[in-house]
């Protein structure tokens, strides 16, 4: 372990937090349009409870909290830890306030950064283990943060927008949608590499997969639009059960942030509403709503297994935030599989359920993932606000069918000669 | 009508307006904890909606608005006017930002004052008429302001305090509760002078009043205090069906802000978390909390025919706010009818009907009270955050039996010889 | 007091209920489609629980029960008497069978016959006097047994039909709308007789009453139909605040029972799907929707102390259910107050208040009434199933706003001069 | 296929839904306690509807209905065939009487006894597969219709019983707790043979298994019992995060049928209140609270891989309500996988997803299976109210984690060496 490049990864992480925020006035840091979203400065003191709660407490030496009450203001569900603020009222506390947290957050860096740089040999294992879960923990709530305050900008007439637009050359038609073919056959599944990797990733076991195509790019708006206006909302064959009963009850007509405004095709962004573009990825779809476009394109969504299958055989390099955009650029060309990383989350079929053998952490860390292991989907590859280092081939991301907020996309799928390329949509 | 008057009022009221946030943070500014209650800056932009829709679009020449957005989202529930951002979503605004209207509310102070300044006489009545109702309507949103910010920050464990504590003397025992008593018989209620009154306080009209008594103060937090102690929230016998109901749905168990802190009484207050003074009145109980203790206590509610046949006579000058405290205070004797204003809202057993031959505004402003008139009860007297010279022996305030976040509390009244004073509690 | 004519009433009053349920079928009797309406099955046994629980169990000597979990099974809502089985599972109660509750019938009505033949001269007054509220609480709920069972087989798409319809000639075109004038001034309000009224009808006592007009006649379903077409649902300005809420959430469109059918303006009744009579009182209408189409006629309801001063001068005799029809009939003439009693109860804008001085009984008993003294609006006279000569012009009905399953009805009203009879609606 | 074959199976599956219902009075057989639960009647009218519509409507010549009006009524959640009747009020259709869908039964048996005696040879084996849907579809819903009355009787405080208990002998003391131990590999799961299956049961397909042990028998009330003492359902540690929520939220303390009545253990059954054996399998648990157990246990519920390819081995017969019992008996031996039917379905930690390369049948039969494939787990095995020759190792029942209703226990699973079966429970 190297203890300079750990140190080095949470001074930044840590400050990409903050870098992140700074279009946000005092007013938006409060944000939480429903329970399942939390404010900009929840994610601020909570990533910051984390390093103090699993590292600071235990391990350094006369620490003491800027206050104590925030060791239940900032509990997220860890119940080894203690009682919890109620989540829904997140938005309540407008105290602490922004400055108080980022008080909070300098004093968790010094005492951090000290505990890193004095840590005894006794321990320097599991504490760079947990700093490294910390880090990786941060990078999740950072996607969140720009998940969660698009969703409650979303509900002001206004459309804010989180941040300038940048200037994009207008792109070319995608390519029609073409497949790649795989062989599958008795393979290995999960994290077999010696960095880091969550414990939902482990072990890598064995797992047999049939032949199967994947799609090169993910599903186009352009395509999805014809779902939608061939009826798909309204058509029941092609929904799951549960998928339907959640299109009727939501009211649901479009994806989360398509809005027709004087007949224009736009869509929500984090640019503020702006057009929709025809060729760009589809996103903010529920895995229902992905499961059905597939059903109705004649496809399926692809397994955990199969994505990750072909994902190692490609290779690519994960890239995300980096890139520099908020929204989800069109597919570059057709011939490998393409937008693996970058663009949207990607919906599988499969089930979040332990692989076998998932032993979880033992002590409140082992709430980490293991509990969380019902009624979710997977969702594989990452998406253009994810942290592109912290992503990888066996990274599993998990959500409820019904959830949109996250730059959720569709890669569609199928078996082999069962449905064939030349299938007309 | 004096114009330098009604220019003077409205000067002062739109910057008590302002004065009265000034320990509000940003953050504070955008907290709606309920569907019923409104953050502070959208009371600060509605009550400069309300001039701007009813005086300055239509009377004055080349006003055009800062927004044009403002004008549905900051109508409360005008329909005559027209859409409404929906009141559940109010804390999602956090833009526009509070400066943005605070210069909304700059711009309309000043075209208001242009428009008193240069009207008219062809319309200088119905100006000065509308321009007094939005006066009083903004003296109903401050004191709206000050309960709904208590309300919200109440959820917040910190406990934060909208204002330092006064220095207060410690107040001597209540009296022993005593009654006034009266005849009643074929009265007038309903306002008769020759200034503002609102609509729903006419027109006066006769009222055949039996005799009664009324108490000369307020139950006091001690004398409450027994009743929770006996049981009265266990005991269906004192509360009205719906009451009993709202009990046990909303697991009821003392008033709102009561907290027991380590076994010593508190109260949450716009200071923050206090000691809970027992001689002070009762404050935050839903009329039917009021009516169960009344009953409990062998008494009942007035009714607001009584009550303002009773104030009538005692002829006290109504004041509030400027008495510089925000929390009622103990009563100060017990010789005459005490605290009729300036502490706690009193419930009566009235529901809130319109006066025989009632005749509501025509347009959208006939809907500012009228249509409101069903399953709520009326309140009369004001409280410590009323504006003072707003208030008058003829108002009518009115809440729904189960509500509690408005400062109100319990006068009890009884029919006579039918219970007596020597009556034991 | 006469006992043999207490007899009587009890033998017939209850005989009445059984022959009701000729026509149900052992399923029918179990029906209960909300918490509010109960199965037909339980009217029965609750009416008989009555008289077990105030009479046979404080006064019968050697009284004991088929089965002393009817206790509770049987209990409505005194919490004096104690646990009361969870009304909105009323429905679920397939066992006792409608067999067993006849048998408890029989039981009852064995052992209250024995009670008042024999009575001793200690208790019989106090006998006597819940005998008759016993009768009286019977008569209420052999209403309600009408009510209640047209609203659950309302759900049924078979559209059952509880009895056969008569033959009816075919109604006249209604009267012009005429009103019947008044002078009010300081009435008596309030039963003053010396046969049996309920406490909410005691004390009579003065009321300034300010001259009124009361039409002669109910609204049609064809003058109904007006507003309905002209927009009424669809329009604000006539409606309460809580009505407009509850038209939108509940998407009422009409009222209850009204269909369309092809094209055919339908109603559905006691007698099954039939045609709306264009003539017949609009009837199962909420008080929300009566107030809303008095405003939008240019009237209003009247007060209850209105219609009962009118209806004392009517001196019109009740008549009810001994008509022999299940469905309110057209008016018969327009020359003096019609429909006072037996087509529809009549909303009045009175708030169901005590009186003054109103005293409720002593223990479980005083539970009617007294407890339900807030929310509800009062309605006056009576409807085509009530038992005629449970009525009178101090009888107090009261039913939540929003309710529409009673036959209620709307009779305009207005203050003299000020809308004038040639308003053209 | 052999005909005769099949048209005994019809027969004396349909006359097996009669005879099951001769212990329900007609108010029995409406009961619906909670929308996921049917009254009897439906499910005796359901089972004819499948039969109507698709096999007579499309292949019967002249064939008419008994009532149109039926399709509606009676179809469960056939999207593809049209409407249904809502589903939450199956139990407020007293009309059709049970008379009614006796006829309706009658008429349907008939007609397809002439269908299947005189089908043409161009349909007959489409007629003869559905027919024998038809039968395994009413297999299904008799199970239901035992676990739905029980459910809906649960509700009444005089414990209704469904049938007279069985006379029945002391059980020993159950087996301490063992394992049978599997070594797993490259194997084949889901149905492979040539009679009938449910489409969910294909294809059969490969699939990797690692070494597991699988407990001997179910998991008793005594085990479940200590769980229960030992504060199972106050520790959060236990529990899934869905599952703590629902513990929380519907206030779970035990299984759903416990009882405790005067400190004795009791348990609500088909045979009314009754002692609760504390060596019978724990039954009606969710899967949240069998996994729980089972987390609390050292153990893991079994994949339904495991399940099957154990179960295929044991090579036991089913067997189910033939046993003549209606609530689950104590395990027999120790000696070798016992339980696996007839007792209680064992909950399995897979979700219900497509088999890889599963095919749907087209058309409206198709919604059969596919469309729950989302937030459900499967159970294995079948309990003693599955008709026994209905059973197979590769069938797969499916229900959401949070039900309860269903005969539903517990067998526990580990993997191998990791935790040991001399862990100390």
């Amino acid at each position: 372990m190297n203890v300079e490049a750990l140190i080095r990864a949470f001074e930044s992480t840590r400050a990409r937090s903050r870098a992140m925020c700074v279009g946000l006035s005092a007013e938006d840091y409060g944000l939480q349009a429903e329970p399942f979203v939390s404010p900009p400065k929840w994610h601020l003191a909570h990533t910051s409870w984390f390093f103090e709660t699993f590292l600071l407490k235990p391990f350094a030496t006369d620490y003491t909290s800027v206050d104590e009450r925030y060791e239940v203001l900032f509990n997220s569900y860890y119940n080894g830890v203690g009682e919890q603020f109620p989540r829904p009222r997140r938005g309540l506390l407008s105290r602490p306030s922004v400055a108080d947290i980022l008080t909070y957050r300098a004093q968790v860096d010094d005492a951090m950064l000290q505990l890193l740089h004095t840590m005894d040999s006794a321990n320097v294992e599991q504490i760079a283990e947990r700093t490294r879960l910390g880090i990786e923990h941060e990078c999740q709530h950072q996607e969140l943060l720009y998940t969660d305050i698009k969703y409650s900008f979303a509900f002001n007439p206004l459309y804010p927008a989180f941040a300038e637009p940048p200037q994009t050359a207008a792109a070319a038609h995608a390519d029609e949608l073409a497949f790649d073919h795989y062989d599958g056959g008795l393979e290995t599944i999960g994290y077999r590499g010696d960095a880091f990797c969550f414990d939902n990733e482990l072990p890598a076991h064995k797992q047999w997969i049939e032949p199967f195509a994947l799609a090169q790019r993910l599903v186009t708006n352009r395509e999805y639009g014809q779902f939608v206006a061939e009826g798909g909302y309204q058509s029941p064959e092609f929904w799951l059960a549960d998928g339907w009963t959640t299109v009727q009850t939501q009211a649901w007509e479009a994806p989360l942030y398509w809005r027709e405004v004087n007949g224009v095709a736009m869509e929500f962004t984090l640019y503020g509403l702006q057009p929709r573009h025809p060729e760009a990825p589809v996103t903010h779809v529920s895995g229902y709503e992905a499961d059905a476009y597939a059903r109705w394109a004649g496809y399926r969504l692809p397994t955990e297994a199969e994505w990750e299958y072909a994902a190692n055989q490609a290779n690519a390099v994960p890239t995300g935030i980096e890139q520099g955009y908020l929204h989800p650029a069109p597919a570059q060309n057709g011939q490998a599989l393409d937008q693996l990383y970058g663009a949207c989350w990607q919906w599988t079929s499969s089930a979040y359920s332990p692989y076998p053998g998932f032993n979880p952490a033992s002590g409140a860390i082992g709430e980490y993932n293991g509990k969380f292991m019902s009624n979710q989907w997977v969702l594989r590859g990452g998406s253009c606000v994810s942290v592109g280092d912290h992503l990888r081939s066996s990274y599993r991301n998990f959500f409820y069918p019904p959830d949109r907020w996250q730059f959720s996309g569709i890669r569609l799928a199928h078996s082999g000669a069962l449905n064939g390329d030349a299938h007309d949509q």
